[in-house]
């Protein structure tokens, strides 16, 4: 499906700063405890960074897959759980920018029913390029910063 | 997020008695094969009943804890692997409802990226009420049968 | 942790032509149902054929790493549900090698809770090299055959 | 199958206050980067601390459906990764015990593959009776003490 055709609201959007990205709860995302398996929110957050990252016109297979063969790895990770969620629900996914290092980026996430927060992290993410750290593209690392609110 | 805010296309539609899901491929979908995991077709087709049954108005949380505490479990699936799906791809889930029974019900689904098909299956579905099957009730059952082409 | 140094029963063993894989149920493989979410059954199998085949003297990574490439893709399942496995419990995987062809291998498994049948299924899978079907390589033929119960 | 009968090592064993789990990766723990994906070691963290309150005496399922309808739940996860780990590696996770308080309690986490660290983590449990927190029960409470390092 070419990217005109994709349905509104499948990537989410960018609003002041911070990308939103609006996902489904389904059975897969459960546990025997009734709510969301407490992995299942570092699946969303992913989803959220990814879309966050398209968003600013980085594309992670077309960088795996290409000369760069650049991905990204989670280098550190916090997550607070504040309530659960639960099968049915719609939850978004809001992700924030923080500061761009050499070849890292600070990311803050969180996770809401509609105006309760689920779900706070922090994420380190790292740029790796053959197994190993890499500083970030300077075209990756200005469209970053365009993804990054004024200061 | 009330229904009627949230974004379109999340839940998908029905067109002519096939609804259709689509959905996007994340890391969490794919294997070190390069290619979606085998067993990550089978959340997206739960994923295409799920919006198939909210889309004629059954809402699987809703009976699970409500005093009728009915779920429904898949019973049988053949699966057939045609195309491996990749990271960022879009595709589509398909779902026709097929024939229904006292206590279960046929689904014929598909992945497909654009017109090229990813995966097919047949999935059987048994209603579920205090872990043993359970007649469909009549209000599902009608509500099923308008799910279904007009023969 | 070099093979000899690895607890016993971590991949299973064979007898009479069966190789045998116990796992334990953790929260991560169920669902809000209270019972094994339909397909973490399939990342069950896809363990017990893995140790199936390096019971057999096939390490997949090394033949995707080394110069062949060659990865296994399931090309069609069937599965049957019999009962519902839960949190906690013991399950045994059991695999058969069935025909073996050009470039696949017929595989009948079963997941069990001390007698009882959980799930059977049946599995077709596919060597893949660079993307394409590629002829099983005949050491592979034979260490298969080898675990073929004798006719 | 009765655990007098369940094969040595499934449960891992603790040692000085540390319980070890040993573990194998999987194609369904990996990624198209190749490693393992940064959420499946959430999976594994967990299995570890499963298996370190069963060695304690708790017995999850139980607690869950018995009289007391008790589970635990992750309040807070901070993980770092250090080494990806890849298909077929057996890596062990390592959970200590750490303060307990009323309703909670705090757990250090490590993997390992060999003598090299994969990943790092600290988790706060809590523990919940009909969705909300609960005092630890005290039987729990001595299991638990009786599993810390003396001090």
């Amino acid at each position: 499906m070419p990217d005109g055709e994709r349905p509104p609201g499948l990537g989410g959007g960018v609003d002041g700063g911070v990308h939103r990205l609006p996902l489904r709860i389904y059975y897969e995302d459960t546990d025997f405890s009734g709510a969301v398996y407490h992995a299942s929110y570092l699946r969303f957050l992913e989803r959220g960074r990814t879309e966050f990252l398209r968003g600013a016109g980085i594309d992670q297979s077309a960088l795996h897959a290409g000369g760069e063969a650049l991905h990204f790895a989670v280098r550190r990770l916090l997550i607070d759980y504040h309530r659960p969620a639960r099968m049915d629900d719609v939850v978004v996914v809001e992700t924030r920018a923080g500061a761009i290092r050499g070849a890292s980026l600070h990311l803050a996430q969180r996770i809401l029913r509609e105006d309760e927060p689920i779900a706070t992290a922090e994420v380190l993410v790292a740029a790796i390029v053959r197994g190993k750290p890499a500083r970030l593209p300077d075209r990756l690392r200005s469209a970053l910063s365009g993804a990054l609110p004024a200061s």
